[in-house]
């Protein structure tokens, strides 16, 4: 999967993921109306809301970008029917060949990380048969309790042919109080970054492992040390946009030949058309600008992208 | 809530939570037989499956402990059904008047995290309604993303008068390589405890902070410390059991009072049946050979409480 996910990069020419983290204020009036028409302001209209704002983006995007990262937590919220609006969106988004980032952020132990681990990535064996849960094709991955926690998902992984992203240096203000203390000299996410590095050996694609990082786009310096610390890792880089990183910033995070960074933009896209400076497509037209969203993004990477 | 779980606590004299975390490897052949009859071998019938094996490991045992803990992954991989039926165990064990620990470990940043607090301990507003998504009691928090990543919890905790567990050292063997890691002298999980002790004092109960912290049983020196740590924290331990620890090994985990911990039991009481020790109590009965080891794990555990 890493293999095809370095594939789109190239084709599409876009380093891009779109998370698809939808909040019922970013959805249009008439999706809502609609929805709610069908199932009232319940949850199951909730989702059904989340779901068509969800389609209508996607359709608008699919063949500008490589990957989507559905944001497991905004579906979650509305419990079972949110769940189902996630699957759907994950099944959908793999219909139109995007590779599927599920950001989940799991992290456990031993046999709880493989039921994780079978549930997002692989399948869980019922009886004689064998059944995927939620099938995405990376997901992310908390690091805090060590490689007990990755390990199970590393073999799934393997198994599948599928990826993950383990965080790093996440791109919220306070991700420094425990990953930026230093431990024998060096910050706490370099020593994470070390076993990232250590552990995607094993699980090889091409020319990129199956292990990449979360390294937050706020974050420029740190992600030129952690770029040169696992070289062979894909990093996820969020944070640009709306949390306030810019292409100019991002050069770091990329390989000389400009591969190896993917970044990911989510309100950015998918509220586009809450933007003053794409008001004008109005509500109505809220996919036409996401899609002019994704390619100013494209245009705006492309300083860093072919540094 | 915390008072809640600290009165239920007192009044079964059992510092004890049953880990609600099935696989299909421990429900009886009979159960499976029916539940495959009824939905052939499916995520359907595997979630009916664990759904009647935990009910009967309730009925037995509601009465005799204050708290139950459902692992989330082990439904999750079950995809949608999987969830449903940790849905109905929530609730199932809700009105038995357990408290409900929703182990689900989850952790991200602003609004992501507040979807994930209010999904699992608020309420989501849809239109003019609100609504409960999973509606655990307590639920598990991964620290690694700092104050961005706990305070919506907290917030929603203090709002919904719920609580949170915050992991700080982890049962596992390679807990150890982040977490025991020295910063300034002292290891990565006592900076974290100190964090966990400062969060705790903005949302009070009447002994207890609504905000306690997972410290693992096989690690009973670090229990010491982390005790005195966080005063005011009530401590989760998990690894009792099947992970080694004994309940002679607890008793720095309490307070004077032999208050302070609350101690998990997984597969050491749900699967007791495949126990040696129990095995007289044969598959039908497994959950009378769960109460067997319920009242087991509360006497070991006398040695701890009443030191």
């Amino acid at each position: 999967m890493i293999n095809k996910l370095v594939a789109g990069i190239k084709k599409t020419e876009a380093p891009i993921v779109v998370g698809l983290d939808p909040m019922l204020g970013f959805v249009p009036q008439h999706i809502l109306d609609k929805a709610f028409e069908e199932f009232g302001e319940t949850l199951e209209g909730a989702a059904e809301a989340i779901w068509q704002y969800n389609k209508g983006i996607v359709d608008a995007v699919y063949d500008l970008i490589p990957a989507v990262k559905p944001q497991i937590a905004m579906y979650e919220q509305f419990g079972i029917p949110g769940l189902v609006a996630f699957k759907k969106t994950v099944d959908y988004c793999k219909s139109k060949n995007l590779v599927v980032i599920g950001d989940i952020k799991r992290g456990d132990i031993g046999s709880t990380s493989t039921a994780y681990a079978v549930g997002h990535l692989g399948k869980v064996k019922v009886g004689n048969n064998s059944y995927a849960g939620f099938d995405e094709d990376f997901v992310t991955v908390n690091p805090y309790l060590g490689t007990d926690g990755v390990k199970p998902f590393a073999d799934i992984c393997k198994e599948e042919k599928k990826g993950m992203f383990i965080l790093v240096k996440t791109s919220n203000p306070s991700s420094g109080e425990f990953q930026d203390r230093l431990i024998d000299g060096k910050p706490l996410y370099e020593h994470v970054a070390e076993k990232v590095a250590g552990w995607g050996e094993d699980v090889m694609g091409e020319d990129y492992s199956y292990i990449g990082a979360v390294v937050g786009a706020t974050y420029p310096e740190m992600g030129k040390v952690l770029r040169k610390l696992m070289p062979k890792a894909y990093i996820l880089v969020p944070g640009y946009g709306a949390q306030g990183g810019k292409g100019s910033d991002l050069a770091n995070f990329f390989n000389e030949d400009g591969l190896g960074a993917i970044v990911n933009s989510s309100r950015g896209i998918i509220a586009a058309y809450k933007q003053e400076q794409y008001a004008k497509f109005g509500a109505q037209c809220y996919a036409d600008a996401s899609r002019a969203a994704v390619l100013d993004m494209k245009e705006d990477l492309m300083q860093a992208w072919n540094k």
